[in-house]
């Protein structure tokens, strides 16, 4: 029952409370990247959860490593060496102020790995199911290609796969993004996507909401899921919704789609204290709801429940338990003290 | 005109901001507790206040003294001696994120205490107001039973005795809080619960509210306050009434009931920074407001406003004087800069 | 196209987070004032900025050159000399508890100046916008004089000058206010003024709303605008509307009236960060606009705007780029994540 | 090749930097204990290592785990259960004025553990080297039977075992640590001590040195190494040798007695960062010396450098790899810098 | 057995670390004062120990009160009023780097008091001993009158009087200060110089010795202590001794001279901490060595040794217990840790 | 009288402390470079200074430009673009553990520049003088031929060229930085080496000096001087040497050669606060020095007492006055408080 993730992790660079960077001299230091988070999220939850990247030796690597394993996430096939590890800077928003992310993720050791650098074989040999995000292949060419050959071993061994759309535009154009994510989904059984990423990648839009405007309609998004689901014929497809009203008030909902039916999470209000890492919990509840044998509305609502608790907490990680996830599916949003 | 209080005093451990336990190696510890944050206010509102415990020697208890001393609190009944000083974990909530709370206080120097550790005549000899909370008792059958020392020596002093009911369920079952309670009570002259104190030591509901789904409607408490009044011969009843919308936002109102009327404080809604310690510190508002001569209504405005104030306050302790809960209670909520 | 500011700049020293003062031993140091505030904006704006202050040798002054000169503001003018820096002690306040000022500025450098040690023909050679606050002439008798100089030096010069009334009461009685505001606005061709400054210090009252009670009508202003335009002689006349719900919480509008015609900002809700030197940025933000030659309404929405994000900014200074306000000014308010 | 180690991990509390307890409200918070240090060390340098122990439900025992986890040390074997964390408090000295360290341990997990709660049979399966503390067995009566147990398990399964005597006079008495150490070093291999332990719990003094007055000579402390071998069928004993100049500096060194003949590590003076976890980073030293092929020369240097460095270093833990041991071993202690 | 001590109690505010001034925006904020700092000893000491000076209304002089309440200082006759703290920049020095002392204390509520504004039969109404150094009558006028009606009231009360002459060349010209301090010197009973301040002020030289070159020879100073008890017929005359090897590095020492004989410290290598208010904790380690019966040698060897603690510790109070200072003089100074 | 240097600064992220990297999520960032740090300590001197780089738009670039305009460094010839600013990762070192300096520099803005960015004829037009290291031609080709480029300008406009030759041999191999060196060494005038760099580059001996072993003998190094002043025609050579006793002592002295006659400096042992940029500071203590019309005496001691005193201040910048440096040089090491 282990749950296998392939991607960057990063050192992420933030000013302390709400500075804007480099405001005063003092940072505060931790990793993330999607798919690490979503191993992170995994295993937290009590799940058998291992992480696959390239990482320079030496303290930077090093240290990635030791904020997975703190965690329990498997580290034995993370490569070492290349020249260095991604890096990027997160200022956190306020109000009408957005955050602003900065990556300095060119030239890091995974986005100069060799496909060579990964047996495949042996790293999926006890994995159940293989996650990946479109932040991957959007690294390089040699990523996209080591990232074929997963998704091409996953397939032959009969590995459940899941992608989370996650489309990034300073990372590549939308041209080169819709082909290559065109030719990935064909692996994919299980897609994620957030209110833009279907129409940014796909050309596929929810008539009728507007998310720069903060106009986001779930039921708009009934047929992007449909639509989605047709086209790369996939067993589920989930779509979080999120309404910016600032930065520091966002409302969180999903849906997800079986092919048959919708279901809908609750809407949760969030006050948030970092939203970074919001969509990859939510696909971390997902495929924990699915493993663990939840109905598919008992997954969406973990999901987005999961999710909501994330955006509560500091840092890309979820640092949330499968008790306190239950406890706000099962209605208790209060923040009353437990005592 | 000095106000006695008994209880413990605890090393309180936080992380910094919204940070969950341990998810980095920075902490705030300072010292709280239920009782000594009643001295602690009604030393900063410019009552004579002192503080009865018993602390180890060495460094732990010198630090809780010199906390205490800090605010004016006469620190010179405290007996020094036994293992330890207890301490609690308490994790910030946010949003849908409840606030954490973990004790470690069993085997404290409080809880292992001897009745005759406390020579009350003296420690009284000069008090007119003794105060307790439901937490006392609760920590153990030596400090049930020094507790009931101090009782009777306030009776047969003919001082005036209050009790905020502070039930903690990690303390002590329902079953032995209600037997115990319902023997201390008839010391009490002045009686503090909170939404749901009643209901859980002594069994009445108030029809109509349920805290745990947010609805706490305070017409529904007044016949929780009659049937206290009644039960127990008690002078003033006092409920205060929380509904948390979240983790961040509370709104607050207390009612006081002096055997023929009500009075209601202002409902305020508070955007918080600190909760732990709000009941407290209405307890210490109710207490200075009947202590200076207000009539009742001035009494629980006084005290809720003190008790809205703290909420914006980091750690247990209320750290406003009286000019500024007098402005909150003459309306001034806008929070606009004084410059 | 240099605007050259002239008031004081002093340490500020505020507690972390939200603690009160002197809660614990950590302060942030930083430097702030409501000119050199003006002056650093304009200079991150991208405009030739100088300010002008006298400063006392030794680490003090430099700390504060140091600040200003990292934003790119020219400090060639600060004259160094005298006793002291001034102090303020600066508390941020939370929900219903509001910001604590307490300022130690008598006797600074600046206070303690002599008009002698400043020529202001030189000051202003290359200069075409001089801006002063009334907190400028506050300082003392000197500082008066020095204003007066500077302002007369304006007018031979053909200088634009702009005042930002920004009456303090610790400072001055009104009385004294008055007479010296009166004299001199003659100077003055753009006047800024907050809800309360012209019923303050001109008697000017706008019908209809009482800021003290939350009630801010911006049609009651109009008529404020109106009488000061008249008054004064003054080209623009800008009034801005803080509606203060909390101190987490504030709406903040401004009109800007020309003597014609009236023009109206968004209304932005603002969950505050830091609102010391909202005022300022206001200023700055309509200098830029109507140097850069941004019509009034423009104007007046690139300052609302500018002033809206100073107040989700920790600090005296708006550390904002010119792309950054005109994104607000463009309507997107909605917090999103850039990346 | 796995070394398996079995005692407390605490929660440790200290200030920052040189300050005093409770000095300020900030402290550092990490885990530490004698045999957690030298499962850390072990795992650091490359070594299959695991720690065995009782800790609580909930945050504070996650956090001991997460912080084992982070270096790689498998705490599969970690019984969860029990009332509480022990906790420790340690105050850096400086010149003159010693550290200070603060037990509160009692009531532990570990330390109201029952033997039933580990299954030595199944922990030791694939170890082949068991390593204890004069700590473990001092804890509580339950902990001596169950480290009884593990040793005799050890003893059947011909893993090698080694026992760092550490004295701990605020645990237990001599007489008692006298006689429960003389009955478990019948189980024991490899010995380690410092210069005051053997006489401490053996009687077993070093004619010619006096610690306390800083008069530690290696040679007297030869016959200590032979009598232990003797007294205790011993096949290496290792004795460290502090000579404390101060609290900042010391003067580190130690020998190791092979029944044969002595070895002796170079002499370290050392400039402190934080010494506590010297004596457990050399016992961790000694081990992975001896299972990675050393002579007893070579284990005994690398055993003193990695002591050495540790020192340098903040919190329990050796943060070093067997690189930067074996360059100090080598002779390089200029700490001239790399780039 | 009340000691009382008068003078200025400041804020102090110190970069962090090692940092300059202004170099980072995090600052820490204490309180000190040279006699603030012997009644902070004086209660650390277990004495009954007063301090009186003035201080503003509001948070800057509450927090002053706070910290001497911390350490149970009496401080019921602080007068409040005035218009400011005064405080001081305390930047710590590193090797040849000397620390940097900048004040800013000029019209602190003490300096601008009224002689009037205190009633000293009833402030030394309790006390045995009054204390004070030669920076109070520096502050000002006011302050040196205020001080001459203290030094008469305690003659009159019989009331044992000493003096630190801490001699400031900042404060005033040695013209003056010799002046005033040869006519207050007639008040006093016991004398405290450091290797400079005869000299500076009084113009008694020691032969032999140059301090600004690092030659400081305890036996050129026993002529200097003769002649400080011959001209102003004193009890005691305690001469502190600094050697600065560095700014990390000093040599201390004190001799006392009782009019018959000498008596000498030992001489303590400080590795320093913190050497602000090591004069000053030596003053009180006298005082409390004199008034607990210790004859001189054990009076001087007390101070000494309480003195070269304080240097140890961060900030101008010495936070160390008779007992601590008890083991030093015993000749433990080796820095071991307890445990 | 404006000097300019060219070269990289970098964002450099260093621990808290003496904590290992990673070891908490704290880090201070603070920029730094050899010539940068040569440009800060220049402005801080008072002369006028100019940085020439390039830095990529948005916040990391200014945040650099920030940095060096804090201390009044002309940074209007930075050019802007590229994709990153370069990082470099900074451990302290202590006792025998090295510090440990981890560079991320590849493809930065600065290293992948074109010569077409910088117009050296403009940037040179008012300077006097031109600095670089051995660092810039090491970072790329195209910073070489710039490099080139801007010597041949310096060299047909008559500027002085000082080059320190700051081998780094993680930048290029020794093969590599010796053809290159040689070459650019034709525009040189002033040259600085320091106890490594000439044998590294040039194959330049000392005989009876061994670095790395701690045998560091000015006497030695003369011969070294005399050899790279005739090979490369120099006006001035100087040499710096530094023995590392350990990672927190080093001595430092420095010798200076004019072609006829050698200089020497006082030898400093330094407590070492932070090593970095010790010879960076070092050659702008030269250039000061000669600038300011010393003699060659006079300028070999300034600028290493300018050195002594970096070493001492935390970050890459050299935070000292003029006055400071000339107070060490005139013998006043003691490091004794000023009040």
């Amino acid at each position: 029952m282990k749950v296998v993730t392939f991607g960057e992790i990063m050192l992420r660079l933030s000013p302390e409370g709400y500075n804007r960077l480099f405001q005063s001299d003092r940072m505060i230091a931790t990793f993330g990247g999607a798919e690490a988070n979503v191993a992170v999220s995994l295993a937290s939850f009590g799940l058998d959860s291992g992480f696959v990247t390239k990482l320079p030796e030496g303290p930077t690597g090093d240290g990635a490593i030791s904020a997975l394993r703190a965690f329990g996430v498997d580290t034995g096939s993370i490569v070492r060496g290349g020249q260095r590890i991604g890096v990027y800077y997160m200022e956190k928003g306020a109000s009408q102020r957005p955050s602003l992310c900065i990556y300095d993720r060119a030239h890091s050791s995974i986005a100069e790995c060799s496909p060579e650098d990964f047996d495949w074989e042996e790293i999926l040999g006890d994995a159940c199911w293989f996650h990946f995000t479109g932040i991957t292949p959007a690294l390089s060419e040699q990523v996209e290609r080591t990232l074929e050959n997963a998704l091409k071993t996953a397939k032959a061994l009969g590995i459940t796969v899941s992608c989370d759309i996650n489309y990034r535009s300073k990372l590549w154009p939308r041209e080169r993004a819709s082909e290559v994510m065109t030719r990935l989904m064909e692996y994919v059984d299980v897609c994620i996507a957030n209110e833009e990423d279907a129409a940014d990648v796909f050309g596929i839009k929810a008539n009728g909401s507007d998310a720069s405007k903060g106009i986001v309609d779930s039921e708009s998004y009934k047929e992007v899921a449909v639509e989605l689901t047709k086209r790369f014929c996939l067993k589920y497809t989930a779509i979080t919704l999120r309404t910016s009203k600032s930065a520091n008030d966002n409302d969180w909902q999903a849906i997800l789609y079986d092919g048959n039916a919708f279901y809908s999470s609750a809407k949760h209000s969030i006050h948030i204290v970092d939203r970074v890492g919001g969509g990859d919990s939510f696909g971390a509840g997902l495929i924990y709801g699915i493993l663990s044998g939840k109905d598919p509305e008992g997954a969406v609502r973990f999901a987005a429940a999961a999710s909501c608790l994330k955006q509560t907490i500091e840092g890309d990680f979820n640092r949330v338990t499968v008790q306190e996830v239950e406890k706000l599916v099962s209605g208790d949003g209060s923040g009353r003290i437990k005592r």
